[in-house]
């Protein structure tokens, strides 16, 4: 017998009851969790010793998220659908632990929160207690794929999660706070990329209950004929509950998740039979109730309910103020916690429980929330057949993001049944020269096509927005439940995806402490339109802050990549999308530079991390010299090229100079070995580096990066770091070198002021002093650098 | 005589006749800007040599542009109306530089751009050229207040510059990519924060050209019943104006800016009134053109005008295809050339010119886009009157942001009538304790209020609302045109402005070397809740990467500032609020803790940047001891407090022990000088840590931010840096520091760990050890830190 039958066979006035009850239960754990640390169930008269010495959590959100989930629950009962609960305001965490308890599911990961009563006891006593359950959601709590600590993402997870799993309807709770960002606002345009036939829906249910931290929200304050208007806007049908009687609104909602399903079910079975006809019109729904519902309406004269009084604590302080505890212990009484077990077992209420739905199709164990389990590893063709011929270094031109393009197409048709990668894109495949893509499958779009619309299809795997935010919450909700993808960016404007970033290392870093959690693909970002070729574009498009950015994150989860060309390209690549659970940042140029490893010596110097170029210098790579005169180092695709290029001035005229050239790709092997597991040996670093000679490390972001990585390197300080300084305009390939002081013959110069001189050594510094003066006058009269150092 | 006379008594047929020669004539110069290095006005056939042999730049968006700024134009001479243009689409600056050089304010700037045929050639020469016009507006450009270069900030910086100026209007030009990103998005509610009594309007007009780099908006594709439906709801009043005839598009304009602007002035005369009801419904303007509207329609088969190909150069290789260059010059002589100049003087047309304003009315004068020029510096209470009474170091507790709350206060009130000072913050001034603030003013409020709201007010001079995009958006607005503003904000959720920051900050720097440009009121942040105070929230809510985004700045525009108490807080504030034309960061706890500096000894501390604090360790004040056996530095109020505890522990146990103990206020004084401004001069650095002596450091930050800052000073590896290791969770304060290493008993084993070791080290090492045990035995009991570690 089906689940749907048996609870089909009761009469709705009982299950309505039935939910109410339940709802009751989940409100008093919800409200407990916040004050008890004894007197569980109220089995005595409340004391002030029963409440914790520190109060900590929010309760205004949790009588509605307890509302969404019960009639989640049931309309899961009634149709058996796989439904996924996004939580956006991750703070009301006891609401959703309340849930997951009843339904079995939170003792199911944590048996110390089994379904009993000693379990209940210590769902209520360890909340927010030192050790015990965090205040807010975490990856430790079964069935969620985001903390919603920093709120505006919860709309992007969930289409993300929703994409490629047809049978997945994720529900995704958005609180009207969170409604006021601009990553949410942003995102409700989702509903363009969602495609019906073969992914799954989205059910935004936006909680207006009015107020945020300490005042009304702007959609508290709407009227509805405008909140009808925006959501109508945005594309969807919109549908009202509203209330603060629980019995009309449990009906309200009840008829309206039916109403939602059953559009989702219209909506994709007119797809699946070919019949899709633009942006479908998804349901919403507005749940408008009081803020803190339920709770009491005044405490020493000050309203409480439905004000933001009723954010957190809506009784402050129990047991420090005589005239509060009497009003604490009515509220949680209001929920009837005598009914919450039985008297004689002690076991929790089976007919409260009857509403939970079984198995996997309980809210805390779908599938999807823990990615990890469902990932099918990609399949990957061989990298080496994509690369570069390259007959000697430097004797070929390429494109890094257009060689790497024919192996991600490739990655495309390989794994087009398995449906499980995609590329998120601010709208620059195309700039970024990866158009190669579209030959193995196109731009995701839902809205009306023009004639002259170039690579749209609604089943489009390049997912292009331009928000920044918008494609990393995708991204997100994508890998979390256990696929694959690469995020394609303009190096500049990926910072506006900072925070993210700190929300998502912090989700990864304790993800892989909770035991049950299963190892994710990595987020990989490709950035290029990189900081060295936004000549043309100016000073506001040459940022290469986002180094910075993961390079300080946690080194479990952190992984920078700096390939020097194509092949280095194509090696890195094949080796972020096999690993698991990491950030890995490449930064890469879409532009034409000389190439230099062929794609054997490209993945060796890659699996390396660090490597010497002895061809670059003038050593015998056999023999490597223990004290090199001088090292030229550099980390980046442009600072590889100029570094060459000193390096062959300096062969040329100061030949008994003992000169070597190391190149960095793998960033944060600099650092040493017990501050990052890429950490070269020390006496790895010291081969490459030796222990004394001067370095002039030419780097492709802002200097004081390398001097961090580098600080528990011995004699770091003969390390001389030029990099990117802050200085742009709309001006010539070279001519940004030359201003951030990173030149061939700048670094030649920086080169000399630190070794000892030599006879040719004023000839050398004269002479690239005379070409800088002499490319100056020539960009100024020819507004193009000179030929002989042009890369395209 | 007034303009409006002059122009009124024109038949309105003759000046839209004229408005489209104008219009033409900057299309043209936009065109010609793109392409071309010679025969500027065409006079002979075109030749691949006239082309530039780099072409950098974009169409697409500059016939709308210019179609804006001709009626734009239209409108100030018929109503003298103050008006800024705000443009989005920054990157179509060749439309922009068209309209300012006809209207002349570009040659007054920069008399090479004179209002002359010899000007015009330079023009159009000099655009994207190195060393000449950027490809993007810059601060360079008179006339603006933003790149545009990294998109979405338009509206929020529209918003800003309209706040406190009721005699201005700022029209907004909304590109629809850029409508797409989620600032974007979210700044369209600002609606409900600008009180048409005392602010001035904003003129949103959406311009709808249905592309962006590689593919349609959506915008572009939502029908228009959708985008009414929208910006309804969003609270406006929607007019479209639409076509792709010229003249029709001519007329359907100006009719709807003179409708806009009787909306406009019909609101403002309501509210000025007295009978402001609720957020007023301001018009938006929606402009569909066609993307690069009258460039070529097909180029080589290939579909140009009205599709994403428009987008940079509709026209790609002029000079190469021998197709293409009379493709080019068709498209170039449909602008008529040969009537911008006079054939016999070279004068520019005089009759094209006269729909131009006059002087300040012109967009490119008004005075509100060089703010520095108005503004007026803040009357500021003495900040000595509000200090916290010490009466020894650590003898009183209190928490800093509320007394400086008070202080703040009183700036409100001080410059009442001025009206030139805001607070913006995400919802939190009561949460940060600044509640005292609302003594003097309310926060900023147009919706519904309900009888249970507090401190909401039409006219309330703080800005709440919870999109961290949208406060820095208005505060730059606001700054921008000359006024004054804070920034309060949960440290953890700044990084959301990390890309804000970075473009801002580019924008200053390039602004001071802008001759003309006169200095701002800085930028200041009050970031509290920090990291080792969101103990309760959780591991999502500690993120100090704020530091290190703010230290990667341009030295020339970055300060940071760290006040260990209260009193530092206002010495520190009092700074910032006098300073111009930099980006100040002050880190200070919300939360109570131990004062230690009186307020004149605050005074002297930050004035200083970074002092020895004598009285903390055991040297006599007069005689520090040149050779100290150990520095315990610290920066931070928790990390100060924690400095001070281990201080005292190992004066108790080790009395001989040479101990000096340093604070840091100023973080950036410890660069060296020749990298800051604030870098402290290498004797007095020596003279606070010594040359060699070990020191301790225990910071509010990540620890690799003082490696990096210390790198060029003498001997940084004896800095043992300790600092947020990310490493978090629901729990006390103390155990936040115990976990990432930094309490008081972690730093005095550190520092046993450097020192020789005296007869008391091992008891010392072991108390301590016994500490951290019964400190983690108790907090697991007790749910609360041991009473002698508590702060508050």
């Amino acid at each position: 017998m089906t689940p749907a039958l048996t609870t089909a066979a009761v009469p709705q006035a009982t299950r309505l009851a039935q939910l109410h009850r339940y709802w009751l239960a989940t409100n008093y754990l919800g409200a407990a969790q916040l004050y008890l640390r004894d007197n569980f169930l109220l089995e005595r008269p409340l004391q002030a010793a029963d409440i914790k010495p520190r109060l900590l959590g929010h309760w205004g959100t949790q009588p509605g998220l307890n509302m969404v989930y019960a009639h989640l629950n049931r309309l899961v009962q009634d149709t058996e659908a796989s439904l996924l609960l996004v939580t956006g305001p991750g703070h009301g965490a006891p609401a959703i632990l309340a849930n997951l308890f009843l339904e079995g599911t939170l003792g199911e990961v944590d048996p110390q929160y089994s379904l009993n009563r000693a379990g209940l006891e210590q769902l209520i006593g360890q909340f927010s207690w030192p050790g015990g359950l965090p205040s807010h959601l975490v990856p430790g709590t079964p069935g969620q794929i985001q903390e919603g600590g920093e709120l505006g993402y919860c709309l992007a997870h969930a289409y993300g999660a929703a994409l490629d799993n047809p049978d997945l309807i994720v529900a995704c709770v958005v609180g009207d706070g969170e409604a006021e960002t601009g990553p949410l606002a942003a995102a409700w345009h989702s509903n363009k990329y969602l495609n019906p036939a073969t992914s799954g829906a989205v059910l935004p249910i936006l909680h207006v209950n009015g107020y945020k931290l300490s005042g009304p929200t702007i959609f508290g304050r709407m009227s509805d004929e405008e909140l009808h208007h925006l959501f109508t806007g945005y594309g969807y049908q919109v549908r009202f509950v509203s209330g603060s009687e629980p019995h009309q609104v449990h009906a309200a909602m009840w008829q309206a998740l039916d109403w939602a399903h059953a559009e989702i079910r219209r909506i994709q079975e007119h797809a699946r039979l070919g019949l899709l006809d633009g942006v479908p019109a998804w349901p919403i729904l507005i749940l408008q109730t009081p803020k803190g519902w339920t709770c009491p309406f005044t405490v020493d004269g000050q309203a409480i309910e439905n004000t933001f009084h009723a954010h957190q604590l809506p009784v402050a302080d129990p047991a420090g103020q005589p005239s509060q505890l009497p009003i604490l212990e009515a509220w949680l009484r209001s929920y009837r916690p005598q009914d919450l077990c039985s008297p004689l077992t002690g076991a929790l209420c089976e007919e409260m429980l009857s509403g939970c739905p079984a198995g996997d199709h309980r809210l805390g164990r779908n599938p999807h929330a823990n990615g990890g389990q469902l990932l099918v590893p990609l399949k990957l063709p061989n990298f080496s057949d994509y690369g570069v011929m390259v007959p000697a270094p430097g004797g070929v031109t390429a494109a890094a993001t257009h060689k790497l393009a024919t192996f991600l197409r490739d990655v495309f048709r390989r794994n087009e049944d398995a449906r499980n990668f995609r590329v998120v894109c601010p709208d620059e495949t195309t700039s970024n020269r990866m158009t190669t893509l579209f030959e193995a499958t196109q731009r995701a779009w839902l809205g009306p096509l023009h004639e002259t619309d170039e690579y749209l299809s609604p089943d489009g795997r390049v997912m292009e927005i331009l928000s920044e935010h918008t494609c990393q919450g995708w991204l997100e909700g994508y890998l979390l439940t256990g696929r694959h993808g690469v995020f394609g960016c303009y190096e500049a404007f990926i910072p506006l995806v900072d925070s993210m970033l700190n929300q998502y290392a912090k989700w990864l870093k304790v993800s892989k402490e909770v035991p049950w959690r299963q190892p994710l693909a990595s987020l990989n970002y490709l950035l290029t339109s990189h900081v060295w070729r936004q000549d043309h574009n100016g000073y506001t498009h040459q940022v290469p802050s986002f180094l910075n950015a993961v390079a300080a994150k946690k080194s479990s989860v952190a992984r920078v990549y700096l390939p020097p060309d194509a092949n280095c390209l194509l090696a890195v690549m094949d080796h972020c999308l096999r690993s698991r659970d990491y950030i890995n940042l490449i930064v890469a140029s879409k532009s034409p530079q000389p190439q230099w490893l062929g794609i054997e010596a490209a993945r060796d110097h890659c699996k390396r991390g660090i490597s010497a170029w002895h061809w670059a210098g003038n050593e015998s790579s056999s023999e490597p010299h223990p004290h090199p005169d001088l090292v030229l180092a550099c980390a980046g695709d442009v600072p590889t090229t100029e570094t060459i290029a000193a390096a062959a001035l300096i062969k040329q005229h100061l030949p008994v100079l003992r000169l070597r050239v190391v190149n960095v790709v793998d960033l944060l092997a600099l650092m040493a070995p017990d501050a990052h597991p890429h950490g070269l040996p020390e006496a790895t670093f010291l081969g490459l580096f030796s222990a004394d000679a001067p370095v002039i490390f030419a780097f492709h972001g802002y200097p004081s990066l390398i001097h961090e990585l580098l600080h528990h390197r011995p004699a770091p300080a003969r390390f001389h770091v030029r990099g990117y300084m802050e200085e742009g305009r709309t001006t010539t390939p070279f001519d940004m070198l030359v201003i951030n002081n990173m030149s061939r013959y700048q670094l030649v110069m920086a080169a000399l002021d630190r070794i000892t001189a030599q006879p040719n050594s004023p000839a050398l510094a004269q002479f690239c002093q005379l070409k800088l003066t002499e490319h100056a006058a020539y960009i100024r009269e020819h507004g193009i650098d000179m030929p002989e150092v042009r890369c395209e």
